[in-house]
């Protein structure tokens, strides 16, 4: 069960994380091959003398995604990519993908068969075979479920979200906050739309953050890396939600705290660019914008020179839990993460 | 990819057989250990020594099930079972379960669990670990997602549709029509509480049909007792859409005919009963009316007296291709399967 999905659906009276502690808390796993269940980015589960790391996810019409301004192929791109992301996030590489979609009667075939074709080139882009689902008709609006599963041989392999240690480096790939500002572009423009139809979106100067938002990769390079590297982190998780919730997943899992820097959060230019431009700090959407689809891990801190040489970035370290979860200001003070929420300043 | 999950809403203008058909085709499988992608019941990925068996349904409100008169309770319990049904199809028991949910806006946290009592119960009763998923928002209906999964050591065991042979005798386990008819009187008490809301629904006299409808179970049973008796189907589909539809998806992924004998479908007297009172023939119930999730199989005719022993029906035998897919009526008057839908009389 992956708690990290939440909704962009602010008003639903159900808070998600409690409703999946209490499912988790009335669950027992009777097949002792049953190793991981709910409570990271994907379930592992002993086949014969292998590891299936398995994972789902459902996508629905107006919660994820908006098709007035998001292409039905790059839906189908996306769908699949944050998919991967998840098992990547295991230290595994996926191989076999199951979709589900509930098709709107707004839709026509030609429809179906366009979001497919995202579908089978993430497929081809990631070396995964499309194996089974169904499609069903929806009342009401779009939905789609992705099953992904792969496989690993040696069990200690796989890299989970509940063993971080005290001083381990906390490392992230890639920038962040990119996917959430594409968003905020193409509301506006699709705002500007409703209220002159006659006008054209202008996205030309948002190449990085629009495509951020619509047409994400997931970091499978990174599973790689580790391997050529011999490298295995400590734990680690798919930042679909932010940073800093994220990071909160791997610290309250591990029993752990964590002293992160501002600073050494990285954001792509024209991020900051655009973050300026809609006069939103472009760090609070690097910690709370959610959908970039990086890895966040933690390691042993005899890595630290080989991980900054490759250009991954240290945000800071792991400390003991009762030291809480904190991020250091530019002027160094410390704030509680739990704090840096969409309601405050930094 | 599941291709007999079609919909109740008959006016979406997408066929979704032709859908499915167009998807496959554009799918190739590149990793050799995927052995069975879209068209079966469920996707066989060989996971080291072992070969896993994976499937996966979706639920929409509305389409698949009507919460005025569908306990959540019993939702949770059927979206499970639905699911095991097309897994003891592969003559697989399966161990494990995934559920993403997308919650709509009426419903709060006590709703989600009452559903997860179901969900808890069935996993009980057929002793499989719920191991992940995610629970969203919905703008609109509630949707459900299962993914299913089991193994199979032995490559040998797992059958599929496309293996039922000429000479082979057709049998099906329990009985028909029962779902459909017990859907009808939830619908008929539905219709009456709208235009008397004082009234009360009635459904004492119809415990059979409407347990068929709102708590099936799957024939797990009979995985068991095919590996007791040493039996190895040529072929097997659980019958979710009718005898009618489903043994001709194994009629033509097999590339065979059938003819089968009308009055050797089992019907159970409550459904005989009640077909009588709502003026609908029980045979067209029992072809076309789905959701009785019982095992659909074809095997070599020695086994026919260990079968009928155990109360197995045998409804006829698989043909030619040529022969094509025909119904021997009352009268020995033989008719084409195809024409036998809901629009014809018997």
């Amino acid at each position: 069960m992956n708690e990290k999905k939440t909704t962009t659906n602010k008003n639903n009276i159900i808070n998600e994380f409690s409703l999946i502690s209490q499912i988790k808390q009335q669950t027992n796993l009777i097949h002792k091959n049953n190793i991981k269940g709910i409570g990271d980015d994907a379930a592992v589960s002993k086949i014969g003398d292998e590891y299936l790391v398995v994972s789902k996810d459902m996508l629905t019409e107006g919660i994820h995604f908006d098709l007035t301004y998001t292409p039905l192929k790059h839906l189908g791109y996306k769908s699949v990519v944050s998919n991967i992301s998840d098992i990547a996030a295991m230290n595994v590489k996926p191989k076999s993908i199951l979709i589900s979609l509930a098709i709107s009667a707004k839709m026509n075939k030609d429809h179906v068969m366009e979001f497919y074709k995202g579908v089978f080139l993430a497929c081809k882009n990631y070396n995964i075979d499309l194996i089974g689902g169904d499609t069903t008709s929806s009342l009401t609006g779009f939905t789609i479920s992705v099953t992904i599963f792969g496989s690993e041989k040696d069990k200690n392999k796989i890299v989970y979200r509940d063993t971080a240690k005290e001083g381990d480096l906390i490392f992230v790939t890639g920038d962040f906050g990119g996917a959430y500002l594409g968003l905020q572009i193409l509301e506006r423009e699709k705002n500007i739309f409703l209220n002159h139809p006659e006008s054209q979106p202008v996205l030309d100067n948002y190449d990085y953050v629009v495509e951020r938002q619509l047409k994400p990769e997931a970091r499978t390079d990174i599973v790689d890396f580790f391997k050529k590297h011999k490298i295995k982190p400590t734990s680690m998780i798919d930042v679909s939600d932010g940073i800093s919730s994220d990071l909160m997943h791997i610290c309250s899992s591990s029993r752990v705290g964590c002293d992160i820097y501002i600073s050494k959060i990285p954001v792509h230019t024209e991020t900051i660019k655009v973050a300026q431009e809609l006069n939103i700090n472009e760090m609070t959407s690097a910690l709370n914008g959610g959908e970039d689809y990086e890895l966040l891990f933690t390691v042993n801190p005899k890595h630290l020179n080989l991980l900054l040489e490759k250009g991954f970035s240290s945000l800071g370290a792991i400390r003991k839990e009762e030291d809480g979860c904190n991020i250091i200001l530019e002027n160094q003070e410390k704030k509680s993460l739990i704090s840096m929420g969409w309601q405050n300043k930094i």
